[in-house]
């Protein structure tokens, strides 16, 4: 548990650390940090080793507890970038935590046990950081792990059938099993939906934002909420969640009340997906249809037009594949501002 | 010249022609159309074959001198359609004239030469239409030719050099050719920029919306301008330019415009390019370094998640690649909406 | 039933239909045409608009009872050409008839029913064309449909779980069904294989080809047979089974015994697949964990490349996804030749 | 100037440095490494990270005075892995040696002044290695800077115009000047071809493979020759060209050499690329035309799937891009071999 600071700065590539030099410039030691989440210019889906490079070069300068969430896909108007949750002295209005998940056997990925096992962490979490009630949980980010060609035969050499033996889609079932983990812990989704033999498609929480990668066997997580003691705190954030993919409303409503708490945008935090039904508000789209390039790249693409159209800012933070992380074709958006 | 009626409907796929039946029970004949012109589902680029299919089912189905303009790419939120513009017997307050240049040959293409092609006939248009200021004209939207790897050879065998030897490359010299031309005829070019040899990278026209592909040999130009005679009809169009690819305040700025008329959307035409710099209000953007997805096909998906989101509407015209019909990384925007 | 011969043309596009012209110089009517089997040059996926401009623009200029197989995807070497099949009145040695299946709805593609659909006309198209002994079935060409977004929607509208969600998942169902449906009818897969509810995945047939598209909504099927009566006639067909993407040696054996017998080649019909292990002979392949390029265009890039590079011809028939028609990671081959 | 022994292990993603051990338990220490060739799994164009993860875990490993050369992409059934080139105290027959130029600025990247560069390092590195005759250099492997989007802004910055302003197209740049100097180096270019301001596009070393990358900002080089004075060795190598992308007949020619010589093959190093002209032997192909995918990974698709089949494996190195490195169209191949 831990007040914290964010901040965010470009990165010229994946192997970029010069950051740590900004941050140190800013006022903070490497020992204060929490987390890095960054935006990795990769396709961000299975074959994503800008992901993988970004973890290699950060984690031996970072403190062996804090996590790393790389997040590929700066499609469209996008901007590679790192942001740090760093540990502050007094209080900011804003707690973090992050923690690791045990290793995830490649035959659960995706499963029930997955998303037991991210319940279980994030129920840790939340009792370590101090939540009193569910709703001052703001946003749980969590980078999982992936089944590549390799880990579906190792699954298969046990004997088990793998959860699916397309890489791509492993990369959805990660993110879902995360997503009703998270939501279980924070109540959003009943414990039963954990007690049945598969992963609920029908519901999710609007505070979680996963993302998968070949680059870990774990999960990461980072868990953030407002701090019910600390009102004075000049960092806030807002939770709410995009219906769908053009839902500029309700960005617009969270831009209004920063605005009238003359407050300034810190960090975007948002999911983005391509309505599995195929469609937008009735219209056609053709992002499922579309071999050339995955669903989950033209879903950040429009995204993340849209919220830097809005903002003003290309260094936010937009992911693919919302998963149980909003409603069918939305995601999760979290805002973190500045009074 | 014609006052002219604008309506679009949705296709099923790039081979769907069955709006023309949604169009006759509007109460309008294939005979009054003067254009059609569709988003595509194809990769917009040099072997989009959805363009091709849609212009080979639909010429068969409309007057011999109307044209078709078929813009391939509806990354993200967009959602393919075809727009018609049909001819009204009463005022409107738009007029539109379509007209072709005569065949380019594969030399000329992303010439002054064919810069100057396109300003003779757009002025002719502009006479036919009946423009008396400039300013009248509102947009000038234009298909044109590419080079492939056979129209390549085809000038080399004649022992000429080709303007480019990347096909994809020989989209965007097109692309500014026309934008280029059509500046020179409306005079936000001076004149003296077509006596060179070279094409102008450095002017722009606002009103020029261009987009290439290999399905033609000519260019198909539709022109549309505001009636000066009809004040009274109920179609307007508000002709601007977003000045970057996250340019909301001036999109915000129409859609305030129209509001206040108690205006109500018929459709809109933009256009989207990569910033060729590389950034996008100083931070780095990927879409030129992004080997596996060409930048016209980034810049559809998040201009296009921009305007869709702001306007609650994916059947919108977003077409790749601004070379010319804006200021670098910008496009130009026209709304046409109905009073 | 009928004898026939074998010609292939370049074609300039997926629209050019130039050929014909071609095929009437060598001496054939259009009402010769038994079908037109074609590499378009699309991606062979999904959004392969390429075949549906090819099946459009052929369609209206063959026999009604003809059909078309247009297979996209000529990655690498491979050159975009048509190959017809066409009526010859006296006996060639091969002899060749074409067929349709009913139109199968969405919730049946890739299932146990389109399975037995097939097996039903090929068994009846084994009779028509006279085989006596199964042996003599040398191809069995398919075109299948596939399940876009629209038709899976369609599917649960019905109530009923579609076989799949994903798109580019369905062309491979919708291909191993019709490839067990080939292997019973020729006897290479048992009955009972048929009497279960899901489609075998440990069975195959050499002797089937089959790749699906967004274009139809039956089965299109050509079957390629050797005259018995006929031992005279100048056409030979070597069927036989890469069995891996790398096997050379069972090329070169084919090679070697039509040099033996002073032959030439007419055309090569293959099917290429990245083996769904991952792994070709020991060794990790990329093609399953590549989320930029499907795993069928990789194959048929490799398979096109190592082909053509054997017969010294790059236009061949090779096909992409082979599930069912050849041992995993392999695939059929079809060497027509003439003496 | 060393005496080398080659050897190759497979990679399990492109920061397995695991092979270091496989290394060791072979007898050699990572002090004798001169090079790490490898094929790592990225696109092998502008935006290929698994080229710098490779380089980013593999250099702190290796002697400072060692040089890497990862080459992305292994399209169809090239299998990623490493090369190592060991020094030995002992004559096997092969000798061997690795340097780098100065680093190149931005605007010298695939001018006369790179190619100048690189002939002077290679005359020296000749020199060094004891070359007498020019026949005895076999192969030298070259990894070259290429310009992102920001450095072709620095060149904009000191008032330069920049090669190029395609990233793509700075790779073929880079290639093509490396190559150029390479074959004034070694005698197959006339010195006065380095005379004039453009690189020459008609001339072509056989010996030279030179693969471009955004990991590095210098050329590094590793020449290998064949050893005068050691007969005796058990190394050899053969030096030839594909003259087109399907060129068989070359490559069974090389492996008849050696399976007369009762040789076993160690690695093959081969260029590949689409031809220019858009043409293979008088039929088209689509590796220029297609906007999704590049025509490098066209061509190691398919050069890979012929030399794999031929050759029976797929751990090998086939590099795309062959400017200035063979005929148009075809490529450099070198076959190393032990007898």
């Amino acid at each position: 548990m831990a007040s914290i600071n964010i901040l965010k700065f470009p990165v010229a590539s994946p192997a970029d650390t010069s950051s740590l030099g900004e941050l140190k410039r800013a006022g903070y030691a490497p020992s204060q940090i929490l987390a890095v989440v960054g935006k990795a210019e990769g396709n961000g889906c299975v074959n994503d080793f800008s992901r993988t490079l970004s973890t290699v070069v950060w984690e031996p300068l970072i403190p062996s507890d804090a996590v790393t969430v790389f997040s590929g896909g700066t499609e469209g108007v996008l901007s590679p970038h790192v942001t740090f949750i760093v540990k502050e002295s007094r209080p900011t209005g804003l707690l973090a935590v992050a923690s690791h998940t045990r290793i995830l056997q490649p035959w659960e990925i995706g499963t029930v046990e997955h998303a037991k096992e991210v319940e279980k962490t994030v129920g840790k979490m939340m009792k370590d950081v101090g939540v009193t009630d569910r709703a001052e949980v703001k946003l749980v980010l969590i980078k999982c792990p992936l089944l590549t060609s390799a880990k579906i035969e190792e699954v298969k050499a046990t004997g088990r059938v793998p959860p699916t033996a397309d890489t791509y889609e492993s990369m959805a079932l990660s993110r879902r099993a995360c997503a009703i983990g998270v939501g279980a812990a924070v109540g959003e989704i009943e414990e039963e939906a954990l007690g049945n033999a598969a992963i609920s498609t029908d519901q999710w929480s609007s505070v979680a934002s996963c993302s998968s990668g070949a680059e870990l066997e774990d999960c990461h997580i980072l868990l953030l909420a407002s701090d019910h003691e600390a009102e004075a705190g000049h960092l806030r954030a807002i939770s709410t969640v995009m219906k769908d993919a053009i839902d500029a409303p309700v960005i617009l409503k969270a831009l209004r009340e920063i605005e009238e708490a003359n407050g300034q945008i810190v960090q975007v935090f948002a999911k983005a997906e391509a309505d599995p039904r195929g469609q937008i508000r009735g219209n056609r789209h053709t992002m499922n249809t579309d071999s050339d390039l995955h669903s989950t790249r033209h879903a950040r693409a429009a995204v993340g037009g849209l919220l830097a159209g809005l903002t003003g800012d290309t260094q936010i933070y937009v992911s693919g594949g919302a998963e149980g992380q909003g409603p069918p074709g939305g995601g999760s958006l979290v805002v973190v501002y500045r009074v």
